[in-house]
């Protein structure tokens, strides 16, 4: 594979719109894409644009979100995972699997609407990372 | 302020080569601003450039860096900040002031020659945000 664009920073959250209101206060974001509920995977959530990629702000949704266990180590939020831009997925999960490198679950259609992955973190210095294929104009 | 674009996702780790082979053999990045060291900030980095940003890899510095209480932690690496460009951090810090946050130490020359601070992680849900004038052309 070879990554392309770095997407976006995911960044768990407690409470998605505190967050969306201090990157408008503190940071002078003007440009958001408005939460909305990803009920598959257990998330709420919502994007601060920036002129050449996003922060994706992530709140738990739903009692089993994967994002609980991590509010609990980090009761504040912190960054979650760091998504690139691959052609192809599926691609992405054979040439991995080449170098030994597991990814996590099955491939879903993710926050952009696109096909993505996880890589564990273990094959990156402890980085979640994300690999979805960019929306097609 | 108002912040720009993403310039860099920053990531500690134990050892500059190590993480840029992965980053090649894994991720297939082809494009590297090789190591160099920051004396000043105790911090050795090195840089896998992407089509709109870059990640930062950074390595501890002699006895006294930074990264080495972070690594203490997270022993494989981690995220460990997030830059966005600004126009002016005198302004930033400034605006920033205004908003009740506080910088982390003074602002000096980053790891692209240009002017930087760091906003401390109780101000943006746990996430270390870095501050950046972009390189003048």
């Amino acid at each position: 594979m070879k990554i392309g664009p770095l997407n976006h920073v995911g960044i768990a959250v407690p409470n998605l719109e505190e967050a969306m209101e201090n990157y408008r206060t503190l940071y002078g974001a003007t440009e958001f894409v408005q939460p909305f509920v990803m009920e598959a995977q257990g998330v709420r959530v919502a994007f601060v644009n920036l002129p050449n990629s996003q922060i994706e702000l992530i709140e738990p949704y739903g009692e089993k979100s994967p994002i609980r266990n991590f509010l609990e180590k980090n009761p504040k939020g912190g960054q979650h995972h760091v998504c690139f831009e691959v052609d192809s997925v599926a691609d992405a999960i054979n040439d991995a699997a080449a170098e030994g490198a597991s990814v996590i679950g099955e491939p879903r259609i993710g926050a952009h609407g696109t096909l993505m992955i996880f890589i564990h973190p273990k094959h990156s210095n402890g980085v979640l990372i994300e690999l979805m294929e960019p929306a097609k104009h």
